[in-house]
């Protein structure tokens, strides 16, 4: 049986860049299809992405040669592919990512625009697999037949969603997070090299909403028509922008309703594993989080590829002084926090016969 | 009448040059001795520093040809000044500062030696000058006629401590602070570029008790013979080290006893004024806090420098989600939060009489 | 007598503000007039420049209020000023800078559109200042009446025309330099962090062009109604991008008609003055170029403001085992490069009575 | 049948730690021993490391255990493994090299100690691979059975070696070249991240004389009892240290006796292939030199794992003005520049059946 064709909407960016390069050898998709924005559409997918084409390793072959879509035309998508990945930006995903899914694909979404959709399941794979039970309630409500419409959270928020929901059994109340994020969050050209060599910039853009609200969607559950965000956690978010390519860093500090004991917090972190690992999904790390005992590590760029970049590397734990404990987690923005993140759950999706 | 003479313990170290280039051209104030150790004693200043002056203007002139002392020498020292400054390393700073102020020299120090030491004064001259007064105690108990020591608190508290101190009216409660220190910080040639450069190392060997600990003493009060710390504040640090040369970041989060409005918290910034500057001390910025309404700054290399490196710039306040306030601040660690903070310190000390 | 008024064109871009930051206080000028592009005209110059103002200097008071003009309204500027530098892009500078002056208004340009045109001179004014010999050559075939145009070269080649033309008495003949430019050089936004932190880019799209073809028309002479180039010397230029903010470095190998001794080298560089010397011109550095006998200097970020961003800092003269010597070069790209270096030159301008 | 026992002398430091990385897994070599100073004899390697493993791999789970010996105990080495990479310092290479040797141990090794002794082959395997043919005059002439000493040449030259070697049909006659060289070839801590964030060093002590000389042995010739250098061409290098993590670049401008057509030099390097790759040695890729149309490339941080880092790649060929040619390579300091380089002359030692 071959394998299944996906497609790959905002195929030029820095994310469908990612994308392309972690699709290259799956066992169960191959890129069957990229769009872009109508200056790429027409030309091969090489020549579109000539001299803005950011990876160490090379553009895969098979994609080279891909004639770039129009993002506007859905029918040579749908003539292409089972599935897309959206790495649009959040104007053009508000536009279109509905009409992909209307016209019968399942669409996993990098962009923000869905992200608070009640119906719209926003998902990291260990964490909600559950919330893909919103889907049927998702499809009625719109009319549409196989299209839906599931989406990643922002990347900021994937070094301490894990650890923190490895702990939710002591009942999460309140947490402090400070991150450290690295420049490839902000695409290409995104952060000016002036703005940030021998600098820190205390300030991302609509950052610290994403990275407040979104684990309380994500820790939610399903309810009839939506998903219910658990308000009972507080979350207060303070993002910089660092010097770093890639790899976000969180300092958290947080509080229990019931203080585990510290073998207990690494019990569990040790010990978690999700419905990806149970199903062995392919892009799944073999332990989602991993704990080091080293005291001066995680380390942006020693730690991030660690798992192929889908592994949350924790450190650091130590009791705060304010709230119960505090450490450091760190993962690949653009991996475990972006492309790595869509196939995971695209995966996930297909193992559980939605694709 | 002439200036000052003051030696300079630890010369040809970061911060002992630091403070040489301070005090060129200061208006109370000449360097007449430096000391440093062995290796460098003999030698002409300019001789003992060469291929390690780490300043972007000269050595000046009337330090390059002063011959280095022994730091053991404490005759020498005597002979030439009156007032020294310690930028000894904690092991020589345990065993000289207190030699030098048995011999009747007031002693400014960098060092972390005496920072915990009930009968020495630690000193930020804006927030607590009123523990000068324990000084009679510390002689006394000691059988010092003139001399005596007063020290500096850690670079990495300094973001922070001038914010907190102007809000003290509303009872500081707790607070989680997380820092961006610059390599500066760790001397030279401390941290190895392999170590830093596109990294992030978040942990600093035993900057996050120092941070915790060295401010509730200074927001103590003097009690008969020795300061009585306030352990009413618990703080929490997340010390980080970032790629940068000079100025340190913190994020803050604040509960106070009573919350104050966000009105209250700015007045108080911008009103907040000293005794350094009630007594228009020389090194002393006009105004020792400055708020910027730019929402992206305070950044490290655009504000470290303000008020010649000895204002704290803050930034970004806004509500908590968990404590009450959270703002960003920043000061340059090698000026005010060292070098600067000890010539301030010393100006003071001449102010009040004490040298 | 009042100060003359200066205009800028481009006024928002990172060498207008330069400029501006560079006028403030001058003894002889003082800002009387801004323009911009449509989007920033009708705006303060401190609402136009707001979140991208580059400079750790305050925006100056006298400067912030004044309205934007849009660059295509030439009769507000020949209402408010005296003579115009042109911070353009090379496009609008094409269009624009030749309406200026033949509406009667000297413009001294950092753009490269008129760099070739042969009777425009391109000033360095420690070098060629008799290039403005052509001037009146220059209005007589335009029927232009005040107005001309003078231009600065590009900031590549600064650090090392002034080294190289205090030895011309020894005939210059070959060049081979391999410069290391900052990332300032490419305005702001200018170079993607993404492209340039733990990276070095062998390439700047136009760079090595001018670099080997603006020295000769500096070299040159005026003859007649244009300026010949000095087509006796050939250059050889690497152009290269690294992570320093300001500075620019360069590598020079060279070799004479005649071989100087190392003596007369260091001689002719240590002895070297120009007419802005002599003229003692408020932003003519004393000596333009300093010889350092240290090593492991000039280094990019500890010597790029020497002498306030004026001087060229040289070192390591050594023999060349393939030409005849070779050194290393160091200027501050917007400063003695862009901003400064046009600064410089409208003050012999107007010490010569062109303005 | 097994592999191969290998030990490697100064195994904790930079190199070492990166030929046990290299190592792992290898079809040919396994570590049966590690070597280093006195402080870390008698420890397991995993606590001789603790804190300075600076690779992003984990520790090879079969070196961990390893108990590591003193560099002074041959007999340990003898018992353990049959050939013996040396990463040791210069000093002691100059003291231990020959007694491992004598003792009757190959030693390949990284250290600059030997690379002038007219018997000792100084190899880049795909250029001077007929130089092992000093070997038995080497042996003989000392008295040595089956030890002997191979040495690799200094990093910063393996970026225009394998390009220029290349092109010998066409005689290389003069070559200046401009390296920016990354902080991981000064070892750690090696480079102070004070001296080189956001600054440029153009100086690496010692390297320019490495940098003009090393590159004659390796193109001379094999003559009776030592290698006679070619001394017909003259180079001359201008290192500098730059911002970068890894991968050394060079800009070089090269003359030749008869030169080539653009054509002949870019089929010279894609054709070209040398000893390792006719045999297929396990770490020598398909092709050593790669050359790249991307008018922006090489870059460090996109091309220095090129090839796993044994590739050298060569971009932006062009005319020189001063000399023929120019161009660009770049190559990975410590794989292809050390552990990597060393690795491949240990195999070919292996292949020509000297181990």
């Amino acid at each position: 049986m071959g394998k299944i064709k996906v497609g790959i909407l905002g195929a030029t960016g820095m994310v469908g860049q990612r994308l392309i390069q972690l699709l290259d050898g799956h066992p169960w998709f191959e890129v069957g299809y990229v769009a872009a924005s109508e200056q790429s559409a027409g030309k091969s997918y090489a020549a579109a992405v000539e001299g803005r084409w950011h990876s160490a390793t090379a553009i895969p072959d098979r994609v080279r040669g891909l004639v770039v879509g129009d993002v506007a035309g859905i029918a040579k998508a749908m003539a292409s592919c089972s599935l897309v990945f959206s790495a649009l930006e959040t104007d053009a995903a508000g536009v279109y990512e509905e009409k992909y899914a209307a016209a019968g694909l399942p669409v996993v979404s990098n962009a923000s625009a869905h992200r608070h959709t009640p119906d719209v399941p926003m998902l990291i794979p260990e964490i909600n697999p559950e919330h893909l039970g919103i889907i049927p309630a998702q499809q009625k409500s719109r009319g549409w037949k196989n299209g839906f419409i599931v989406v990643k959270p922002n990347c900021s928020i994937q070094s301490y969603m894990a650890p923190l929901h490895a702990l939710r059994e002591f009942g999460i109340k309140h947490v402090i997070v400070s991150t450290m994020q690295a420049v490839s969050g902000a695409g290409h050209p995104g952060v000016a090299s002036l703005d940030i060599v021998d600098n820190i910039i205390p300030f991302i853009k609509g950052e610290e909403e994403k990275s407040e609200r979104e684990p309380l969607k994500i820790f939610g559950r399903v309810s009839g028509s939506g998903i219910i965000s658990d308000d009972s956690i507080r979350i207060s978010a303070h993002c910089n922008r660092v010097p770093v390519i890639d790899g976000h860093m969180a300092c958290i500090s947080v509080e229990f309703k019931k203080k585990p004991s510290r073998e207990q917090v690494l019990a569990a972190w040790k010990g978690f594993k999700g419905v990806p690992q149970e199903l062995k999904l392919p892009s799944a790390p073999a332990q989602p989080i991993v704990y080091t005992d080293d005291p001066v590590r995680p380390q942006s760029r020693l730690d991030r590829d660690n798992g192929n970049g889908m592994v949350v590397t924790v450190g650091r734990l130590r009791e705060c002084k304010v709230l119960d404990y505090r450490f450091v987690g760190l993962s690949h923005n653009t991996i475990r926090g972006a492309a790595g993140g869509a196939v995971l759950t695209a995966e996930l999706l297909k193992a559980k016969g939605l694709v």
